[in-house]
């Protein structure tokens, strides 16, 4: 079978806006056995927008828009696949009922957005007010709107279709690993790829973290090799369902009954949020303390003016401090901080861009470390990222492994 | 003139990375008059490949490709477009003796790498082993890598000779507002569509912020547009030049010389996390006590236990006793506060998920309100963005054009 993805509008192909719902709706699809063959973005013109969705009919069998379904002026898709379709717009009275339901019957849109395709099988949208839906002919168009969220919750409704639609005949196996490099884990792969053919792994490095996916047709030989995989990198696997290290450690810690906390420099808030993005991360995260300035470090935390003046801000003697002071502000098991220079600017020669001092706090020790920062790690976000991913891999490889941190 | 991009890699396709390229070449192209017509995904696979940059030739005079150019067995791209132009891969001693200089004589790929195609015109990597290159023919092909920071020290080239060789014809002028909603503004942006044939104007909803794109081939002309949109929503606009909300209160808070504090709950460490991503972020922001727990509510921020008891966490009350708190533990000048239920759990009849209670702190006086979460606004991960955004939005409208906040 062959499935293609059309991303409609000006605003992707301007680069105003990153177009991730291709990629959110081929990871969604993959663990599903189908696998997506070609991304095509285009514009809100309506000669444009037919020529690219007629030229995909020929192409492949399945199709998925999203973009263009909204109520304003430069919202073409839906006209543009009923006209494709050879068919006229119906009211849907399921649509407007709903619509009416959630936005009151003086929603100025209703009328529009209540229209759908006839003959279109409808895919409702809790979260807005464009329905989606699927048209059936030469090819299979499944439309969606451009508002990931929207797009996301209505995935499942393509998903039911296609598995019903169509037998799969690709199946991927998924396993994350930390701390390790693309260097000391692709060699064994390739192997292993040699040894078993008609299978495909992929390795997809991240800052800090390392997906492995393996594809192939024979689901049963896929978890067999899967599993010898996480056998050899033992100490490094976190999950076989998430590429969030911090979804892992949250797991550990509502297990454990354990809390946590942390007292944040360089990386600005960036570790709590990561944590919170989670529900029930409440359950372990008792908070963090941004302590951008060094006065909120003294008056919050409780580092010594005399430890910020003697060693400067960015030191290991601060980051002890820091660190302590969490724990005894929050009462927390565990406790994280750091202190960094993530630049661009404020880098010296002792203390270049890059330089960030840490520390991790168990129930029965306190480790303190440089992270360490390599050189495809370069800018501001990236150095911000990966002191938050390596912190809390080493503090799960600590817990689940006992492996000594920062090593 | 046409042209179009096509992005190349297998990990693509996958969704396991997202195609920033793409977006970062239209956006660098658009301010020289250069406007992509198509961005197309194609494989490590070279049928697909070679079709794919076949069938660009056609309908494009210039074609940019990303990916593909690294020394591993699934980099093709090189090779097909030699073929697709029929020529041979010789060897560039300019491009040796660089590689030579920067990674020495053993680089184990030097003798791959420093093959380009015959008649092509180099453009250096500085940053990598693979360079790209210019092909002429039927259409002007560009190659260039696809590790993104490759990719933009090599687009000065590509601009370059695109100026060289093809005058202008496409302008944008941009114009972000916070705090209307599309309905608000786009029957206006319609009205000045139809009084100004040529122009396009593409409307793109945020969460609390919405961009406005001038499209046509006359610069002065979209000014003048640009300029009466402003007008229209003054007290909205915030800035032609970023999207992003905490930029323009960054800027105004670093000229004005003041100084910014936060205490957190229901958004997690988010509102520091957007604060915090920018460089210089220090030169105002002074930090945030992201308080989790009602215990560090009263331990860091000074929140009585009382006011907890009865009123609870999420209330008008605490925020109020966290915004004081946080202005006092940082000495800034001014703060905000949030305590509000994300969910997707923890709602109650009386507080349902999506209750956010907040406060904004000036010199002058402390404004209290919940967050106006609307329908389209429901996922946690959307709640604590609208939330972060309304507030910076908000407080930027207030210092800028005077007007209440929560208003």
């Amino acid at each position: 079978m062959t499935l293609e993805i059309l991303s409609i509008g000006n605003e992707l192909l301007s680069g105003h806006t990153i177009n991730s719902n291709a990629a959110t709706i081929s990871q969604s699809l993959l663990p599903h056995g189908f696998s997506v063959e070609k991304v095509t973005l285009l514009p809100d013109e309506v000669a444009l927008l037919k020529k690219g969705i007629e030229e995909a009919m020929e192409r492949s069998a399945f199709i998925i828009t999203t973009g263009g379904l909204g109520p304003t002026g430069d919202d073409l898709t839906r006209d543009v696949v009923a006209e494709i379709f050879n068919t006229s717009l119906v009211r849907d009275e399921a649509v407007a009922e709903d619509l009416i339901q959630r936005f009151g019957k003086n929603l100025p849109t209703l009328e529009d957005q209540a229209m759908v395709p006839k003959r279109a099988t409808v895919i409702p949208n809790p979260l807005g007010t464009a329905p989606g839906f699927i048209l059936e002919g030469k090819a299979t168009v499944f439309v969606l709107p451009g508002v990931p969220s929207q797009m996301e919750v209505m995935l499942p409704a393509v998903i039911a279709h296609l598995e019903k639609h169509h037998t799969k005949s690709h199946y991927v196996e998924s396993l994350y690993l930390c701390l390790l490099s693309e260097q000391q884990v692709d060699p064994y792969l390739r192997t292993l790829e040699k040894e078993n053919p008609g299978i495909d792994i992929g390795i997809c490095p991240g800052y800090g973290v390392l997906s492995v996916y393996v594809h192939g047709s024979d689901p049963k030989k896929l978890s067999s090799i899967r599993d010898q995989v996480a056998k050899k990198f033992e100490a490094h696997v976190f999950s076989i369902s998430s590429k969030q290290i911090e979804v892992a450690l949250h797991q550990w810690m509502v297990k454990n009954k354990k809390t946590f906390a942390a007292a944040e420099s360089c990386t600005g808030g960036h570790l709590a949020a990561r944590l919170t993005e989670h529900p029930g991360s409440s359950d372990y995260f008792l908070g963090s303390v941004v302590s951008y300035s060094n006065h909120l470090k003294e008056t919050a935390l409780g580092v010594f003016p005399k430890t910020l003046e003697e060693h400067g801000a960015v030191s290991k003697e601060v980051v002890l401090e820091m660190v302590e002071g969490a724990k005894k502000l929050t009462g927390a098991d565990y406790a994280i901080a750091t202190s960094g220079i993530a630049g661009p600017d404020g880098g010296t020669v002792d203390k270049p861009v890059g330089t960030v001092w840490t520390a991790i706090s168990t129930p029965e020790k306190t480790y303190t470390g440089l992270i360490p920062i390599k050189g495809s790690v370069q800018s501001r976000a990236l150095i911000i990222e990966y002191t938050v991913t390596y912190l809390l891999a080493s503090l799960y490889r600590h817990l689940n492994y006992n492996s000594e941190p920062y090593q």
